[in-house]
C-alpha cells in the first residue's frame, strides 16, 4: 500500500516537475510583434511585471521540483517538504492568477478602462501565453494534490493515535 | 503553554476576520467617475472580473473566519479546518495576487500594451482599491500564519513519537 502511495507521488511530482519546465519555457519564449499605424508593437513575456513573476516563480518551482526528485527521502525531511511544498503551492497559485488577470485584460480588453485587447495584433504570442497559462494549471493543481496528500499523511497517524 | 497558543490563535482568527471584512467592504463600496473629453467614466469594482473575484473570495473568507470563530473547537474538527485553512490561504492569495495585477495597470498602465493608467482620472477609486489590497494583504498573511502554525501543531506530535 505505502509501496503504491510513494510511485503515485513520485509519477505526480515528475508530471509536476514536467509542466513547471514547459510552461517556464513556452512563457520565457513568448514573443511577436505587429506594426499597428506605424507604431512597432513587440511583444515579449518582460513587457508585463505579472509575467515576469510567472516566468521567475516557474523557474523556482522547475528547480525546486527537481531537487525533491533527487533527494534521498528521509524522515525528518518530509516534515521540511510538507512547509516546502506549501510555499510552493502558494507562489504558484499567486503567479497564475496574476498572469491570468493580465492575460483576461490582453484577450477581452476593458472597455471601462479603455483598455484594447492585444491579441488580434499579436496572435502568436497570445497562443504561446494561452498554452503556458494552461500548462502552468496543471502544475499548480498537481502541487495542490501533493499537498493534500501530504497534509493526509501528516494528520492520519492522529486518527490512529486520538 | 497551551492557552498562550490558543489566545494568540484567537486573536489573530479575529484580525482575519476583520481584515477580511474591511477588505471586502473597501473594495465593493469603492467608486469614483471621471468625464474625459465627453467619455463618462465610471470606475466600480464590477468594471474588472480580477476585483469581482476579490470580493467574492474575501466575503467567502469573512464567512469562514466568523464560523470557526464561533464554532466549539472539538478534536475531529481541526482537521478539516487544517484542510479549510489551507484552501482558504490559497483562494486568499489567488484573489490577491490577480487584484494586485490589475491594480498596477491601473495605476502604472502598460505602454508595451497602448494600456494608459487610470488614477489619474479616478484617484478616490485608486485609493479605496490600494487600502482594499492592503488590508486585504494582511488577511492573506495572518491566513499564511495561522496554517504555518496548524501545520507545525499536525506534525509535532510525530517529531516526539518518531
Amino acid at each position: 500500500m505505502m509501496k503504491i502511495k510513494g510511485i503515485i507521488t513520485l509519477v505526480l511530482r515528475i508530471i509536476a516537475l514536467a509542466a513547471a519546465v514547459v510552461a517556464t519555457i513556452v512563457m520565457g519564449t513568448a514573443h511577436d510583434s505587429a506594426s499597428v499605424m506605424s507604431f512597432k508593437f513587440e511583444a515579449k513575456f518582460t513587457n508585463s511585471p505579472s509575467f515576469k513573476y510567472f516566468v521567475v516563480v516557474y523557474a523556482i518551482a522547475s528547480c525546486y521540483s527537481f531537487v525533491v526528485l533527487v533527494l534521498p527521502f528521509k524522515n525528518l525531511l518530509w516534515r521540511l517538504i510538507l512547509i516546502l511544498d506549501t510555499v510552493m503551492t502558494l507562489l504558484l497559485t499567486s503567479a497564475l492568477s496574476a498572469a491570468l488577470a493580465i492575460a483576461y485584460v490582453g484577450k477581452k480588453g476593458n472597455s471601462h478602462a479603455g483598455w484594447l485587447p492585444i491579441c488580434g495584433q499579436v496572435p502568436k504570442f497570445c497562443d504561446q501565453t494561452t498554452g503556458a497559462l494552461v500548462v502552468g494549471f496543471i502544475a499548480a493543481i498537481i502541487y495542490l494534490l501533493l499537498l493534500l496528500y501530504s497534509l493526509h499523511t501528516a494528520i492520519s497517524p492522529l486518527f490512529v493515535t486520538t
